[in-house]
């Protein structure tokens, strides 16, 4: 990981987060948001989450200059319970919804030992793991649901319905990093499409159907009219069905079906819903529960899994804290130039 | 339906409860318990959820009888915050303990948006839709996780760890049945192979491995020292992890992997735990929420999904209620020997 090779740079993480930034301040984000949005989208490129990392960069700002997403709104909190908070990103992106909600949210957890977080009128646009590991890191196990664009025929059916809907989960585990999973309830994401698209690369069979319905190994026939397949059949339907109920039913967003960006030609981001579930491990009337989970892992380990959720993360993370996020020149040059283009709002 | 053929009888639902009741307390369950596995049995037979139903009833006969499951267990519930009950099933079957913490979870959820329930030291030998039907009905969401008998393969490993795990999920819908779906994250349910197996049919290939850890398609090689895969490959496998944290690690439970009932020939009931996740949805500030479901589900039938989760069960229901719950003659025979037997503590 150290060896600079030609066309290849290395920079630190702060040095990306104060680029990122620079790039959505320019793009008319407000700061706060920016410095939210900047933070997530460097841990995506640094823990090598390359579809939510600066890939995502050209979409943002297609997104925000059409004025689809609002990159100012200000996310409006509501108390709804004991163990129940609402915001409405009021059109806003959801990293600085959840970031607004997060500290009522962990109060309400720690007292009463589960809460929900219901975030309506949202655009996420990142991986989703960022926004349940810190919960693991303070203890609390999170969940995550999100929709998005319609992209996903349900198993047995003809018709794009869902989106890729990803679940995300993390846990505290004693003496070791959170074990932390997100996937898609697709079969593949729409970012890892996209990305063996750009580099000429097939799908697994599996993946995808184009545009008249049948199986493809072809990214480019999957995005041009095609649709993505659900993992795992009608049970990877029905976990892809849950999550658009939590995720837009419950909060009252859209469904990834009713997202109609026709009027803002080039935007990408999904206005949609989000849900999380934070709980307290300890008051499952386990002391021991993260040491459990750590015995587990163990049994795992043991049965030959050797690779767990999040395991390559954490080892893609550790090598860019000691030498640096490596980054192309040329994608350099192209974030460079946006971070210090005239801001014109 | 309605066409009684020769070796086959109806019942109706409370004949065959009172059947089965009248066989639990001969086999030494105590009344309040009897009352509660009795309708839940009699439920999934009706439904024809026949891997959950008198299928069953020689596993729960063998299992009490060899005082691996204590059929007069008193579930000891915990009050453990606004929104967090603890039950100890001390031993018995799970679904009495979840009866016992009904009342409390309902009143928290009520009031706090949102609720766990946490069981432990219980055995769940039954299907999980019958735990999460009931809140949908009353007009909340229930998501219902449990961990089994080690049987499943993690993705990419040699030795099984989980449990067939499953996941079960009910939400109310406005005009209509709430939408439940209950499914193992195994490739297929332990019950559906050793159904296949007594009906000499195969399963499909994925199912499982022989003992040698070879794919099969016999049930009786996956029965026999064979083992189970997980559904949908590494995804499927995080969702069946998740469930053996959440149902095990967190409430203090045994895992799938732990269960030993060497001491105990001819036991069968797994001695885990169970997590219950309740919501009111109306806190996710979308009073419409229940016809918000309701339209996606018109928006599944119009993509050409012609079977939603839950709808085989709902019509067979309807046929059981019409005509009776059909039950071969030698299987009546048989429950009928047993509840007439003389009780012997």
């Amino acid at each position: 990981m150290s060896t600079i090779i030609s066309d290849e740079s290395h920079i630190t993480f702060d040095e990306l987060v104060a680029l990122l930034r620079r790039i959505f301040i320019n793009a008319d984000v407000a700061e706060g948001n920016a410095d939210i949005l900047a933070v997530n989208c460097a841990m995506c490129e640094r823990d090598g989450s390359f579809s939510h990392g600066i890939f995502r960069v050209p979409g943002y700002l297609a997104s925000l200059k059409t004025g689809w997403v609002d990159g100012r709104a200000v996310p409006a909190v509501e108390d709804a319970g004991a163990a129940f908070v609402r915001v409405d990103a009021q059109n806003g992106f959801a990293q600085p919804a959840l970031a607004a909600a997060r500290p009522i949210l962990i109060d309400k957890v720690r007292n009463a030992g589960v809460a929900v977080l219901a975030i309506r009128d949202s655009h996420h646009f990142s991986a989703l793991w960022p926004d349940v590991e810190p919960f693991a890191r303070e203890g609390l196990i999170g969940m995550a649901f999100v929709s998005g664009l319609a992209s996903v025929i349900p198993f047995g059916g003809s018709k794009v319905v869902f989106g890729t809907n990803p679940i995300a989960f993390a846990t505290p585990v004693a003496g070791a990093s959170p074990l932390v999973f997100d996937q898609a309830t697709s079969a593949i994401s729409n970012g890892d499409v996209r990305i063996a698209a750009r580099e000429g690369n097939n799908v697994p069979l599996g993946s995808g159907v184009d545009r008249r319905g049948q199986p493809t190994v072809d990214p480019t026939a999957i995005l041009d009219g095609g649709a993505l397949l659900p993992f795992g059949g009608h049970k990877g339907t029905s976990i892809a069905l849950m999550v658009e109920i939590l995720a837009s039913a419950l909060t009252g967003g859209q469904f990834s079906l009713e997202v109609d960006f026709s009027g803002h030609p080039g935007a990408e981001t999904p206005r949609t819903g989000q849900l999380l579930i934070v709980i307290d491990p300890e008051r499952g009337g386990n002391s021991a529960a993260t040491y459990r989970v750590r015995q587990l892992i163990d049994k795992l380990r043991d049965a030959g899994q050797t690779r767990l959720p999040g395991d390559r993360r954490y080892t893609r993370r550790k090598a860019s804290d000691d030498y640096g996020i490596p980054i192309s020149l040329p994608d350099l040059r192209y974030l460079r130039s946006l971070a210090t283009s005239q801001h014109t709002p």
